[in-house]
């Protein structure tokens, strides 16, 4: 029933975008009652808070290639495939709509705390690896992985491509390089 | 006429949305007859284009600090400054309409190249100066500086503040020394 409803959801917010979504609408393309899908969730913020949630969660574990820039080429091109897809569509619509309802923009802050989390075993085997810094910050790397990418999606236009995912890896490890080169100065 | 017509266009966009601007009620804001408005702007989405690029590109001339970092960091705190203005609230509500309005989408993308070419003086200095390699490219500096700004506006949620400037300097500028390194290893 959760996949179900989940899958309505994001399934309806493609189709008619959130001004138009209602819970019983969820209900009928779920195939459940509408009591339902209210004992779980208790609007229809709930369910697409949720939805969001769950859809940039579903994935592969982090990337453990013993090196830190396989590591995060792997990250990178998950996030390239996941923003290319149907599911990244949807995505990018929820994205925008942060822009009009604060409870979506929530949502979307949550997705990327926990992309953070996501990255955080990867910097954390880099610092035993002696690749970064004791003290790295795991979400100044994910934010310096992720951004060319969303620039891209949001903002520049240029393509989702592989010179995405390569220029993503690069600036990441060019933050990393010099943070590695400020530790030893001290 | 230019500038009023200008300014009603980015009124009626922060107080109805895209969806519900017309070029009756911008020429009613603006003082001027609807014939006017259609002989320079042909319907709402080229009235729309031209306030949004206008929007972007009313700046001061690109920074000559004499130093890479100190005109990145002039570069960044404008762009920080923009964003957290009332004109970066209009302009987030354009970067949202862009995912679904495809002429919003282009003007976007015209805006950031637009950018591009406000930082390309700064990296053509750089390297007249040795601080980055020759044949650096204006557009990948840009990016990694606009990069974590953007970011942080349209999906992390974390502050528009100093130390979003700062990460994007540095980012740029480890960028830049990561292209140095490359090129002295050639």
């Amino acid at each position: 029933m959760l996949a179900a409803v989940r899958a309505a959801t994001l399934a309806e917010l493609g189709e008619r975008g959130y001004a138009d979504l209602s819970v019983e609408s969820v209900a009928r393309r779920a195939g459940v009652h509408k009591t339902t899908v209210y004992r779980r969730w208790r609007d229809r913020q709930a369910l697409v808070v949720d939805a969001f949630e769950h859809l940039a969660a579903t994935e592969v574990p982090a990337p453990d290639t013993g090196a830190l820039a396989g590591d995060l080429e792997a990250l990178a091109r998950a996030l390239v495939g996941l923003l290319t897809s149907p599911r990244g569509a949807v995505m990018t619509a929820m994205l925008a709509d942060a822009a009009r309802i604060p409870e979506i923009a929530r949502a979307r802050e949550r997705v990327f705390a926990d992309r953070v989390e996501h990255v955080r075993p990867v910097v954390e085997r880099a610092v035993a690896r002696g690749e970064a810094p004791p003290g790295t910050d795991p979400a100044r790397v994910a934010r310096a992985l992720a951004a060319p990418v969303y620039l891209r999606l949001l903002v520049s236009g240029d393509p989702l491509d592989e010179g995405a995912a390569a220029e993503a890896v690069q600036t990441a490890l060019a933050v990393v390089g010099r943070l590695r080169e400020e530790y030893s100065d001290r």
